[in-house]
């Protein structure tokens, strides 16, 4: 890195609310880059995160997305200099509500064709926990801090937290989190499956990244594509529909040269080498 | 407490079967009182079970309930010697099954608006524990005895006990705990997240009521009340369908004052003043 | 065990490609016997595998039902000597795949009216995981691999594995697992909640067949085929069904002589004495 770059990077970071960065391995990284405000959720934000979303969904080169905040936190909840003004809206009408969260849920992500790893470096609470909630896998850093919060604001469980919590942790602890609003940290976390894994806070991003590359290198993005779509959908089926379904998806699969190469790979005992996702398949 | 309260109380609370106290922080304590019968489940105690739920869901004072036993059980299941009777009319016909168990069915406390916390002292099974499951938290006495008990009664998972108890501990453990009926502990409890926590004996209703207190004092009854309810319904919605409905409620709970007290207590930082539930909302 | 036994038995062992063994308890255990290609799954084995279950359910002197592997796996996945040739079927078409899995889906044992336990002695991947699965309790050997194996083969979630998955470990986990592909051992399978418990590789056997014959001897057989029945349909109903329904249920029940017996034993600190589950109920 020459002086210039060292000088001029922070500048340019500082810049943009959400950072993007594609490595070699396929990965891409997207970092919510408000450290100041606890990369609070607000409108300027979250506009900058689904338009990183969006680029990383349709370049081919993009095989795993991975999430994580600058500076402290990971996003400390809804900015509430902008809560602050919609609360004087919501009292008058509530209208600009979409101003402060955006125009999209944080479910979105679940329809996305590649996973998305949380990279939990700091606090994360209120939208900032439930858009964690929404992503696939999840490591947080020792010590991070988390609660759903609001229940200490007067206000109600947001965006689809309600029904992800509780299939995340289970029922008993999803009731005890969004009723308390307690907080809790990144070990009881793990212990309630929230996280995967908690490691220190520097060896955050390397574990993510190790974790996104294996699985940028060595899993068919086609399969992963209609993994994630089989895992939410299958959980409005009953068992009989999901099974069907994917008997059809399998059926499917053995048509792409992907299968051809993961068994051929399997058997001549070398990594594979799986085509990018194609805009129309699967 | 005076000699006279010292006589008195044993007396009055053997008279009832379900004890009733409302404590100055908002929480009221409702006791299961038939220990000489392990807090056996039967017409008498279950009627007056839904007396005091009813008292305290309709007292504004109370924002927080808490169950638990006296003496060595929680409650260990139906009552035998009602089970006895019933078993003769269940022979031919069963019309009285409902005198057993009463009127009610354990669900009927997950439509409640307000939280409630069971504080497991003792033994819990059958029909106590699909009650206790039935409850948003639980906390529980170190060594306390679990069984779910029924196939080795020649009965079958009880009023909802196959719904809610996979729903806590996941499939795997809902079904090695209702097919074998085998007795487990406190501490397997928690580890399957059954229990949120396991403490002394001797530390349970002081544990149970300094986390009732701390949700009364800190949390929103409206809040709380919405949420309850956004959790059990959303165990039955997609992700599309519950996060429309929260935005719905998020813009309704930015309507009422206590979205402003929560905010503005945080800014402040100092503790909020939350209003009573009010009868007609949330 | 005479010399000819012991000559005989082995060979014998080889020819079928899954074993059936009736104990005097009342647990039948089925032993995958295709050690040479690690049990892995293919149309002999899978025809078998369904006659001895079949077997199993049919016969009033079975309760409960154990399935193993001999050799140093559980089940490997599907046979990849099938699979390639599937591969070319499936180029060309695909309707070939039956032969490789057989004509049923894993989740079809969920259906019968015994439970059925799993003793993974050792590797457990791809379909012979999905079977796992759909067992209701696993036990397993300390040690032993898992992996889901699909996306590092160009292949999707299959036959149900993405909807029972995270109904057992939670949604969090069942991503990370299905996603990646990558292996785990039963210590962590342990943890996730996919396993009851890990034991050293020769207790497995002698603790998953103490388990079921605490089962056949203590838990009336009526009690457990409608159960598991509860369990499973409950998966797809509300509370208030499941409830309505468990109400009919217990009535049907307390009508059955093993009600009498169960609580008769009860009262007489005896063993129950059941009878086997006769054909049409319940």
């Amino acid at each position: 890195m020459s002086a210039v770059d060292r000088v001029a990077e922070p500048a340019a970071e500082k810049a943009e609310p959400v950072l993007y960065r594609l490595l070699d391995s396929g990965v891409a990284v997207l970092t919510l880059n408000r450290p100041e405000r606890m990369n609070s959720w607000g409108g300027g934000l979250a506009r900058a995160f689904y338009q990183c979303i969006d680029r990383a969904e349709a370049d081919p080169a993009v095989r795993v997305i991975v999430l994580t905040g600058n500076g402290r936190a990971f996003c400390a909840g809804a900015d509430m200099g902008d809560l602050d003004t919609i609360g004087g809206a919501g009292a008058s009408g509530g209208q600009d509500v979409t101003q402060l969260v955006g125009e999209r849920h944080p479910h979105f992500v679940t329809e996305l064709r590649k996973p998305l790893i949380a990279a939990i470096n700091g606090a994360c609470a209120g939208i900032g926990l439930t858009q964690a909630l929404m992503c696939d896998v999840r490591f947080a850093a020792a010590g991070a801090k988390f609660t759903t919060a609001f229940s200490r604001r007067g206000l109600i469980a947001e965006y689809g937290i309600s029904w992800i919590l509780p299939r995340v942790v289970g029922w008993g602890a999803a009731l005890d989190l969004l009723l308390s609003g307690r907080t809790f940290y990144a070990e009881e976390a793990k212990e309630l499956g929230l996280v995967k894994d908690v490691v220190a806070v520097e060896d955050l991003l390397p574990r993510a990244l190790a974790y996104a590359e294996d699985m940028a290198r060595n899993c068919a993005p086609s399969s992963l594509a209609v993994m994630k779509r089989q895992m939410y959908r299958d959980a409005e089926r009953n068992v009989h529909e999901a099974s069907a379904e994917a008997e059809k998806l399998m059926h499917e699969s053995m048509l792409r040269p992907d299968f051809i190469e993961g068994i051929t790979a399997f058997f001549e005992k070398r990594p594979p080498s799986f085509p990018p996702l194609k805009e129309e398949t699967p």
